[in-house]
């Protein structure tokens, strides 16, 4: 018996429970797991499952359609791994752990190449035998270095772009090209410390904690929608070296976290939040 | 439109969720939340759901027992505040927070009565306009004590017995007699440090986190089902003294947070574990 | 043999741990523990020892005075019970934990007034034989408000002042007159969400983990040296209320444990951070 | 100027801090940070000092000998790199990780040979141009199997051994060989759930929090020192395999950060316990 994934985000009304399972239940699905949220604000309806039987994949999608509040999105798929491009710079915890992850089918994916402005993680990165595109920012305009990286994304079409510590701000064209698919880790817990060195902010400001943040990238600098969030406590004796190196941990930790989310497609957009079922 | 909470337990069969939510749906109830679980290994459905609605009570009981597998467990009732008693002896810090909460109806309970064989809390007790019974258990026999307990209990009929730091040992008669409705919260993270001064326990074996324990109490020592458990780090320089104190803010939240997954009807039995939903 | 509290803040110099000790060695002192922080930015020592000894006050003293670099700060002491007023307002939760916590011993200080700008926390304080002093800020300027509070204030003299949910904010001036002796606690991991309604903001933003921050009140906003923090998870289930009833247990952990620390005499300034040895 | 870092365990007696500083100030040695512990019950001191300075190392030693108590435990020593061996079966998680942390400079430690009983990371290993070493235990007694090991690892002869998910029970011959110098992951928070698949046995005991715990190896099973442990909740949803998932993110973090320590020098023993300065 095949395993399907279904998704559905609508518009909320009474019912909509009782209805979705029942045509699952007629089509002799065995439901695995089930999870739904009605946003009581906003009006929606989220609602994942995952299931196994012999379907007719176009007769339950027509059946859905009926019963569902009109244009609802619905996505019906036998998961596979998805399909990553994964962008660097130097510093290397986060791209060699989700590379690692992704090898040995901890995450259910496959990194399909890696592109980062500059040359340090090349011999990890070919050892493991993926593509590694070295796009340097330097001496040239932003628009052209995002250029040459689009040509590399647009060859692979993945499904998720991860910026593993990629440190420079992309352009709101390049963003808008793969809305809502790029994955950024910011090494605070937003909104305390946006933009840049906040390490240094954090112990500036004294704090007795410090986090990361996994969230979608949107036009706005580390405003896009929370998908993860982690912290740890530090003391007066951590200076910003050491927060940095403490911070890692927890930056590898919540964005493959949050990869996990995503790739298992546990994540539903709500206006600028997230809805995530797990 | 009047407020209603369902709970129901049975064997598991597929569609389920359909059918009970179906039988809300016909009756026109607004569902606010819901929860369900079924235990594949054990072959039980759990399911919580908190409504709105001007329903026919005893239909709706029977359309729910007309769906579901034969002899389920159904609860529909209107919440209304818990009544408990609580347990007390010399410590006072889970004693006065769940006095405190539940004064201040931050949780949804009354404490009609505390029993203690000390009389130190008396004061605080009495303050607080809650009727103090000292029962000592200096110079008479466990049985005797435990009788006197349960004249006081008995004539109240609480709907739960807190053990707030009792730190004696119920008899399974006792515990029969309100089976299920006895929480205990004990300090270590069971199943570590069973038994007596899991503190100094701890402090011998040189651990690096302690915690805390809140349980459902049967006949057998420490080994209820688990409702909440959190935990704390230490380190070397914490003697037995320190790990106390430490623990101590974390057995009064997570003692507080059992209660109110318990006030709230939130937890299921399922053998020796819980099924809670929050 | 009488116990002692010695702090010392000073110019940074290679050395002084060798040199302070040497002073409570020739005195026969028994060092029970001992902390000490060199800032290497600031070119500051900090230092906190507790030790057992009969001793000659003035003679230490003089000694420390001679080994130190010029104009340090010294402190010697028999720790005692601090004295609190703690400034509430409509919210329970800190401030009863607060004044239980004092009454039982376990915070070591004794709250010697309430000061609130509603009634509605009058019976607890008052059954635990605490004056409470209504102050209410309705119908009145804010400098005669604070007027009224620096009234009963000045009368006690309290060694700290605890905003314990006191959602006022004070004048510099206010502030001023007691600097570095006022501790607030705030709903929000600062510097996330400063100012009104954290848990709005926090629901609004689509966080991931909500805390609280104790703080030292200055004459900027929720931008005082901080004291503690904590975080909780929190998911899309998760309303502003919900987040508000989940932080309340946070914040009164918060609040405790930063009044141990400066209680106990744990935390010394450091700028705009602090230094805390616990 | 060089770094040096030095380590003292001796008899604990009054004074100790005020003589070793002594010795280091009259060297005219750059304290850069500094750490010491009397454990009162167990009369035994440790101190643990990095410094810069050109100094005659020898000369530190007979004065700090001359200045402590008889038969001191002292080591001075420029830090370099710790030389590992690591120890792995066919779970990838905590040897992938311990390997890139060390490939990258995270870990100041290189890894000069990965022992396996199974075949499945030689790929990962070798491409790290580390020597692989498949030591089978089919077929073949567990003395044999050790003694193939042993070989290895003496004409290594590394600092420590790592025993990253190596699951197999070492026999005490072997591990006095290198006594205290194996660290073993374990998955579960010591002392609960000792011995083999202790996810199933927290499963059974329906527990609310899981971890894993890093400690190093004596000649009783699971009950060497702790060094390092770490927790996450889980839920009735979770079954012995989503637990061993969610697991694996502690037991790599919990090792890594453990084998920190264990390299930097950090970790005393004593008795059965761990004194950890960080």
């Amino acid at each position: 018996m095949s395993r399907w994934r279904l998704l559905i985000e609508s518009a909320d009304q009474e019912g909509l429970v009782h209805k979705t399972t029942g045509v699952l239940y007629r089509a002799r699905c065995n439901v695995i797991v089930n999870h739904e949220f009605a946003d009581d604000k906003a009006g929606r309806f989220f609602m994942r499952t995952e299931f196994t039987g012999d379907v007719d994949k176009e007769k339950i999608m027509e059946e859905l359609w009926r019963v569902l509040p009109p244009q609802p999105f619905v996505k019906l798929s036998q998961p596979g791994k998805a399909r990553l491009v994964v962008m660097g710079s130097r510093e290397h915890h986060c791209l060699t752990d989700l590379l690692t992850r992704c090898a040995f089918g901890e995450l259910d994916a496959t990194v399909d190449a890696v592109v980062s402005n500059h040359d340090v993680l090349r011999t990890f990165v070919e050892r493991a035998e993926i593509p590694f595109h070295l796009v340097s920012h330097e001496g040239i305009s932003r628009a052209d270095q995002e250029q040459q990286i689009l040509e590399v994304l647009d060859e692979i079409q993945p499904d998720y772009i991860v910026l593993a510590k990629y440190m420079r701000i992309l352009s709101p064209e390049f963003v808008s090209r793969y809305a809502n698919r790029i994955i950024n880790i910011h090494h605070s817990f937003l909104p305390a410390f946006v933009g840049a060195k906040p390490y240094h902010q954090a112990w500036e400001r004294g704090v007795k904690v410090i986090g990361a943040t996994a969230h979608f990238v949107n036009e706005e600098l580390d405003q896009g929608p929370i998908i993860e969030q982690q912290v740890i406590p530090v003391n007066h004796s951590h200076g910003p070296i050491d927060m940095a190196r403490a911070g890692r941990d927890v930056e590898r930790q919540v964005l493959a976290r949050a990869m996990r989310l995503v790739i298992e497609e546990r994540v539903f957009l709500n206006g600028h939040r997230t809805v995530i079922f797990d």
